[in-house]
């Protein structure tokens, strides 16, 4: 979620219309290994989660019980790299730039490729993205800070719980966004209208309501300031699958790397719900 | 706007789907001269400005550049005591159980039937109430403090000029709901599908950065309370016009008295917008 690299201009071309498809080809090819944030911008760009099947119930059923911060895009046939209703020819294996593999909850390699690693157990889920309503917000021509700012977004652990499912459980993570009133307002309007992209924010205002003590220290991510004529606004955030997969410990699972998504080849206003 | 009082049970009969026309039938005959709370609550209400034709292109360009605090539902013919797109056989003479009389700005009269004082120059028009979106929020599961105490809502003159036209000017006065932050979420959602009865919000959260010293101390109305976990929640409000025409000191205006509504045929569900 960091602001686009010096280098993304000579790779892309400046203000090209970049297709997910080319975009995906470069990231195959092993020449973009780093974040997507701004990258065919049009599109909607997942987390991706990869369980064994085992695990594989209790994660959709996980997802199911928290659509807020867990917006599920897509869901893999076990064994099966291809993701149709996100993208021609995905291959999950090689179409993400920079993977996390972990075992029993601990962080084992960051390799940019999986496809010595794939097995046919394998599910593959992917979950919507706060990409996706932040280009919507700009579009409706509010000013992002940490978007302005070069920085990844300020996310923290709540003292919201999710619903438990299996051995998937822990805190709502949230992301913060400051804004005066006016935008506060048109920010639930335009994000309620993005459900499978976290949708309207869940906390407006006092942090420590939902157990935040200090928004100048996120748990994830960037502090951004929050000016004196702002609220504080408060979305469901995709890290949460991670912190429940963390704390869940299965013996395998990988995930994308911090800000390294699949571009799928939906475009983000097709998600809109009306 | 103050609560349904004593007596309401057995006129019209206790949890009777009530008709907008059964109820505007009784007001007709004076049988009915209270405020209309309450009253055929799937109906849209409407406040209830009468000038003279001279004033009512100056009046209507107001309106129209005020959207937010002016909805009109309906402008009439000059010297048409009927509004047939808001309901069948209504006379505007008769059908408000109280009105207000003004010559210059002072208040010369409260009658509960202005059938003498009609001219053949005189226009009405019908502007949105906000008892349409409290029905929709209540509908939605929200409490909302001061009907529950069965109080007026609490109104505030802001430091927020509306757009002048001709003579008609001022500030564009708001009512103040307190509600916790979800509550704030859904409460953007429901009224920002009713525009025509003023909508989204137009402030949350500080009362001071919209010219509001003290929220214990309404302008209009009566004070509510704001707990610690709340927020206040403000919408641009119908008297908003009824200040710009005081200001405007016409020498010749009828309006409904505070709360005694326009019954209307209208479904308060079709001014949804989605």
């Amino acid at each position: 979620m960091e602001s686009k690299p010096v280098g993304t201009r000579s790779l892309f071309g400046e203000g090209d219309m970049q297709s997910a498809f080319q975009v995906r080809r470069l990231i195959r090819e092993g020449r973009w290994t780093s974040h997507t944030s701004g990258l065919a911008d049009r599109h909607v760009q997942g987390n991706v989660v990869i369980l064994p099947q085992s695990l594989a119930g209790d994660f959709l059923r996980y997802c199911q019980r928290n659509p807020k911060p867990c917006p599920l895009l897509a869901v893999s046939e076990p064994g099966d790299r291809s993701l149709p209703s996100l993208g021609a020819n995905i291959d999950i294996c090689t179409d993400v730039p920079r993977y996390r593999v972990w075992h029993h909850g601990e962080l084992a390699g960051e390799p940019t490729n999986i496809t010595t690693l794939w097995r046919d157990d394998l599910v593959t889920f992917v979950i919507g993205c706060s990409f996706s309503f932040e280009q919507a917000l700009i579009e409706a021509g509010l000013s992002l800070r940490h978007v302005e700012q070069g920085r990844n977004v300020a996310m923290f652990r709540t003292n919201l719980a999710t619903e438990a499912a299996g051995p998937f459980s822990g805190p709502m993570v949230v992301t913060m966004r400051p804004l005066r009133a006016a935008d506060v307002i048109r920010a639930v309007q335009v994000t309620s209208r993005f459900p499978n992209v976290h949708g309207a924010p869940i906390h407006i205002g006092d942090p420590s309501l939902i157990g935040i003590a200090d928004l100048s220290r996120p748990d994830y991510g960037d502090a951004v300031e929050v000016l004196p004529d702002e609220l504080p606004v408060f979305w469901a955030c995709g890290v949460t699958p991670q912190a429940a997969i963390q704390q869940a410990r299965p013996e395998f699972c990988i995930t994308h790397a911090p800000g390294a998504m699949l571009i799928t080849d939906l475009l983000n206003h097709q998600l809109a719900s009306f």
